[in-house]
């Protein structure tokens, strides 16, 4: 299937929105209701929905459950997804208990840091291993994801460690972009970038901030 | 100035890699060095640079301290902003913590929360109120800008009465788009999505893991 990082992107949400926020009595969802929740044009929503090959019911709508079940399929086409954390810090460890059985198919399994004391805990019922042990506890659990919390000075070398591991796809919260090979999945949050962003678009009141159209409250 | 979001995005990464990850020894700095930092063609730096005014020195390249000079009068025009986070679970904690002296003009002087244990505690240095003195604290300390770290169940509702407040600018961490009126600026990041983009490529294997041309190490 060819779909782009974009579309996957707002499918991911659709999805959440359907599940965690549509009212739970409504059995149809029409594409400008979608629309509206997520701040995008009907069409571009039907454009979308498109590549699931579910087309909804003439003049209903999309059946919830079915849009749900079509989205489900595409998306976790993938079996499950065993995740490290890397780098047990303030926000690894946040991360951890924010991600915690958040989505079904993606489950933490093991974090690693340097830190002699963070190593052999139990976080949020995930037991920490020294960065020593990335490669025996990646192959031993199967993990094919990493989200990387470590500093910015460490972060290249600890990708290059975790790819030769194994590790699959990586989701960088370093605040340096790093380099991956070709064939191993990346997406970065820098959430100190997108701050100041903020903070600059918040003195230039320039008309970047983005209007979106009224959101249907469930 | 005229300056688009993603320029600017670019700005503040040019800005961190040259503070944090650049070797002290050196004085000048190449276009190329930076874009094989950031993996981006070399003219693209220099498109970027150049809406600084600043050109740098035939042959030497850009000197560094200037360079950053020049970015930060772009960037931080702004005197120092207040920020408050919003939500102060565990995501809203470790921001906290993470973004604490960060940058010297993003300063976090409050936190809310709905649930009263939270509220009067203090975090990291940072007082917790309750929600309910939202407007009075906002005014009192002159607060700009809000982390957002809500559920999403009522991340627009928080929203519209932090926009009431006085708020010019928003990082949304809630899982869901929020919609904000013109004049106030938004950057959403959402940790759960891109986490299963992730998940998604590493099963598809397509090409669109990024290729990054090898960064120049400190």
């Amino acid at each position: 299937m060819n779909i782009s990082n974009k579309v996957m992107g707002r499918l991911t949400r659709y999805r959440a929105l359907l599940t965690d926020y549509f009212p739970k009595e409504k059995t149809y969802v029409f594409s400008h209701e979608l629309a509206a929740m997520m701040g995008l044009s009907a069409s571009q929503v039907r454009r979308d929905l498109m590549c699931l090959g579910y087309f909804g019911v003439p003049r209903y709508g999309y059946e919830v459950v079915e849009l749900i079940r079509h989205i489900n399929e595409v998306l976790d086409a993938s079996k499950l997804h065993n995740v490290a954390v890397v780098g047990a810090g303030n926000l690894g460890r946040a991360l951890m208990t924010f991600l915690e059985s958040r989505r079904a198919t993606l489950k933490i399994v093991a974090a690693f840091d340097d830190d002699p004391s963070m190593a052999s805990r139990i976080i949020n019922g995930v037991p920490c291993h020294s960065m020593e042990r990335v490669e025996e506890i990646v192959r031993e659990k199967d993990i094919r994801i990493a989200i990387l919390c470590v500093p910015g000075t460490v972060a290249q070398r600890v990708s290059d460690r975790l790819v030769k591991a194994g590790i699959k796809g990586i989701l960088n919260f370093a605040p340096v972009p790093i380099r991956i090979p070709v064939g191993v999945a990346l997406e970065e949050i820098d959430v100190t970038s997108s701050l100041e962003r903020v903070a600059f678009f918040t003195t230039a009141r320039t008309n970047t901030a983005r209007e979106r159209r009224p959101a249907l409250r469930a």
